[in-house]
């Protein structure tokens, strides 16, 4: 047969080329008071640098797996199919504007700066021209994206190619490139690995915590659509779903990067997607007539969440951990210490193990409850 | 091991007998504007007449499937068990309501008067006692229960077991038994089987639709957590989740049958249930400078939409038929007509095939959009 | 990071590059007395001409997909990318080389001639150079192929492209191709279509029976890994996994289509495939002291087959119908009639429904079981 | 309607009552030379202790489960179901029979002697009648079961029920039972825990290895069918599938625990299940003209190998680790050392980690590989 995407070109089927792409998995979030959650990749490849996809199939695959942004960022310096595809820069973000139009994807245009370690790789974003990126220079290069006000990353700070023990640096060159105002997020997840150095420098600089696939063959080979093995996202927190918009949020600092079942941000974000995503139908428990009772907690997302208990009232005593899968309701069995006598009111305390405000750090919350 | 359910029984161990059931599964539905869905089976058994599980577990395995109301409705007339369990018709009822308490289930007190055809198998639900149902005459068991306030619906109509051909048919005892105020409602569903001139009867008749499972072993061999595999339901549109409330909407016919990936109710029910869950983000298509465009639809529930499209405007097509999987995202590809001029609202109708408003008949239901 | 499939241009790095491709999924099929059965794929698509992924992806798809030989068949006269990649008509294959060397994927050189219908599109297999076939004149273009001693077959005979009713139709061009020995078998399935004419063609002619998947995007976002929704593919029963080997086979007509649950082919493989994937540990049943005993039937492979009864003997009854999911035990419970007398051996003759011999027509087996 | 279990008890509906049940999945194993893999789960409970389901299903699930014998152990000193079920010892196992003989399941009569620690709980299989080990002294009733000839072991030697570090600990009282020849086996892994001091005694002193789900509700809410989450079993390496060949297999310690996706058990039983599982098509690797070439390794069982490398030939470069998934084939890259000269014949040593011959010790296997 022929390729839907081309069918296009042909006549003016514009039914069959765009289809109903019935298998967009949405993933459910909460809804949060100021801002939209855009699901964001933005470190991607595809035929044009290193990549093993065509970009219309980079964007129908961003689309599958509920992203609403997608940034397509080939390699400047490393262009193994040149030979086939000779060079233009511009070309695959160019390529893949058709497909991002018709899957209402929010298409990014980016480049990844691909130098030795120190500095190691960098990733532009918004850029109007990736020509001028083509230096011999790095610091030309990283200048250039600069000029052109792109969002400038540093990408797998941790990455084996370049430090073998696989921990992250800080080279005199990272202090350099910051100084300038060139360096503005550093990815702390990509692909399968995670820098905990990355997060804390992101902490201690004021920098944007990234995570990304860095994806050169396809999705569907390396992840599933599960909590545990999904796709790692940027989850930008802006205004609207606008290239506009998330460039706003993505300098304002407001990300949080979703890899396996983590949650890696500031408290304030965390804390929103928590208490927006947890509800108690009834704050209370009956325990003045028995010796334990239920609370029932609804988890409205497609979010897990692993509770690990802190500080407890005097006088009760709940599970150590609980964890609440996605869209699920459990009962926490609250217990009566033998001859307790418990206040109107008391506190829960948990920490969030699997939402990180820090390296090794989880999330505090807690509910105030009621008893009868 | 000993048992969770008894280790309450040996001593304060209300944590470890409640546990923290991880594995329930809730199915995302709309917020409607007047009532709550209760998803309810109302027809189940247990070892206490011919069912394999013990009361505790039917109520754990509701919990589990995400119910939130359960009837036991054990056989009164046969209890091929009772050689083992000498026969207590309260007994199964009176067991789980430790379980129901503590996994906050509302629990039904029913029985199943099991005749030959006619009249067949009736459910009662809401008895005080179901001693008095115990009776040689089947028009005295089902007297009693009316005489308990019940809510009396006739079961699996159309049972091969009764009815070899598995087409229900309507005798002079139904008649009888309506015309007394005994019937309430029928089961247009029992297990797999969906029995259209019940719901012909259930229009007709101003009766209840009710869908079970009328489980005897357990859900998991029979059922998956899919769409189009999962337990049976009744839903019942309710001011709360109480049995009072229930009660109360059961005879105000406010239910909605949950069976496969269909919806068998009233027209206005489904109405309000598809436009609560269906989302257009933006409801306008940019058709003046182009032949096509997309209009993103969005699926924010947990059930399928299977459209298929119905009277069209002048100067648009549209896909023929598009499915909207639970949680999804579709993009609905329009495309202007060659030459055509279109006005600046159109209209789309599809019908909801899969949402049933009579046998055969699915749910009408149209947007407007706007052509920029 | 940077690609795998690249990597070893910079360093000797092999363990990297090919990495252990651990999600492979073997299907398991019975040992046939005779032959190999070797899972092939026989037509698909790379950016080189209008397919969405590079050559390498295409060959470790079919590797995860557990393939054992792989044809690239790009069309040579449609070439939408050509603006970006100039044409080459052997570049695709020529790059799959070394990953399909290094997954042990056999390649099959192939081409897609893609004519208006008559006589429609034929890929030819086995090329040396695909530039010969490169010419105004359809014939020109077979005959080149044939001149190579190309395996030669049409595909997609009803595609909707080429006829709008789906429905294939034989020309005076096939009759004259045929004639000319030009074509060896004909696609009765290609992605998610199948051909019931084109399958009845292969038996009045004597053609070779085919079933592809003509790829163009990804498998994974087509297909699953499950019996009733894999990749379509031809079997090839052949003397070994070797391109020779597959070619001879091709061309005595041994294959095997397996698509969706079903099995395409000539009676006598596909009895071969039924008789050595279903075992009967014990049989015989026990019927002279009860009325009903269990029959033990063991699927050893992976395919599915639904069988309903013929004829049966005299006195006995059995289910009307059974499904073997894969890899599954089955008890037949095997009913004496009442007051029937037995012989000491009976017969039963089932259909397997889903291996169709003929349009329409399932494979007929027996089994023969002692009666104790 | 009316369960399927009971309706034979009403006519000769031999066929309704059994079924075809469809979702028996077989777990792939080798073929060994010399045994029968015989899949067993040797401790469950009824609603005739505290168990939560009928025998018959007890007996339907273990056929689902892909199992081939069960033992029934309800406890003998703790009935909370005594006021609804008067006690009979016998009566759980009697029931089940009519299953056990339609789904050709061998059913083993046992009974759990409940008692504190020391000396714990202790199941005793293959008696003839329950009731004589209904004694006041603990002795009396492990003697009491010796006297019938049955097979006795330790159940859960560290459930924190008894133990509440989770630590086994051996008793006198262990030394006492084991003198007299009364303790032949101990659970190294009972529902989801695994003892490894157990798994040492069991080394230590000549006792067989057994492992068990304990069940008391239902398998499907605590297991799924995944190789990392299925029901915990005790295969039996015997002659045949019959209680008498079960139980001579016992006694002479020919048993493999099979739990998460971890086999126990002595050395040349795992070597047996190892080199029967795996497959090299073509042991050979073409390394004299190339740097690095593949080699394929096949799993033709459904069991996972997680293979970590060992001492290796000098002059060879293979991956750390390597996991072989269900029914897959791997292609196991191996590369030549810069400059290195290899012998003919070189051996690939690996460690299975999951399969474990002694706490902390997986299974030594290797291959000896031509290069060529």
């Amino acid at each position: 047969m022929i390729s839907r995407t081309f069918i296009t070109l042909l006549a003016v089927l514009y039914l069959s080329a765009v289809g109903t792409s019935a298998d967009r998995h949405d993933l459910r979030l909460p809804v949060l008071p100021d801002y939209q959650i855009i699901l964001c990749d933005l470190h991607s490849h595809t035929v044009f640098s290193d990549g093993e996809v065509w970009p219309s199939l980079r964007v129908r695959e961003a689309f599958q797996n509920g992203l609403e942004a997608l940034a397509i960022t080939d390699h400047i310096e490393y262009q193994p199919h040149e030979k086939d595809l000779p060079t233009n820069l511009n070309r695959s973000v160019q390529i893949a504007a058709w497909s991002a139009k018709n899957y209402m994807i929010t298409l990014i245009k980016g480049a990844e700066i691909t130098r030795d370690m120190p500095p190691g790789h960098f990733n532009a974003l918004f850029l109007n021209d990736v020509n001028p990126l083509k230096t011999d220079e790095w610091r030309d290069a990283i200048k250039a994206a600069a000029d052109q006000g792109a969002f400038i990353f540093w990408n797998h700070p941790g990455w084996r190619g370049q430090q073998p023990d696989g921990i992250a640096k800080w080279y005199d060159e990272q202090t350099e490139i910051l100084a300038k105002g060139w360096m503005h997020g550093i990815e702390v997840v990509n692909e399968d690995e995670y820098y905990p150095e990355a997060h804390q420098w992101c902490l201690d600089k004021g920098l944007t915590l990234l995570g990304n696939s860095d994806i050169h063959g396809t999705i569907a080979e390396q992840y599933e659509r599960t909590p545990a093995k999904h796709r790692p996202m940027t989850w930008v927190l802006a205004k609207e779903n606008s290239e506009q918009a998330i460039k706003e949020a993505l300098f304002a600092h407001r990300t949080v990067v979703y890899w396996r079942d983590w949650l890696i941000g500031e408290k304030p974000l965390l804390a929103e997607i928590f208490y927006n995503s947890i509800k108690l139908p009834r704050p209370s428990v009956q325990l003045s007539s028995a010796d334990g009772a239920p609370l029932k907690l609804v988890n409205t997302s497609d979010l897990t969440f692993e509770l690990a208990h802190g500080a407890i009232d005097a006088g009760l005593e709940i599970p150590e951990s609980v964890t609440l899968p996605p869209s699920s309701t459990i009962i926490l069995p609250i217990q009566k210490k033998k001859g307790a006598t418990l206040p109107q009111m008391v506190t829960l305390s948990f920490v969030v193990a699997n939402f990180k405000t820090a390296p090794n750090q989880g999330l505090p919350i807690e509910w105030k409850i009621a008893v009868e």
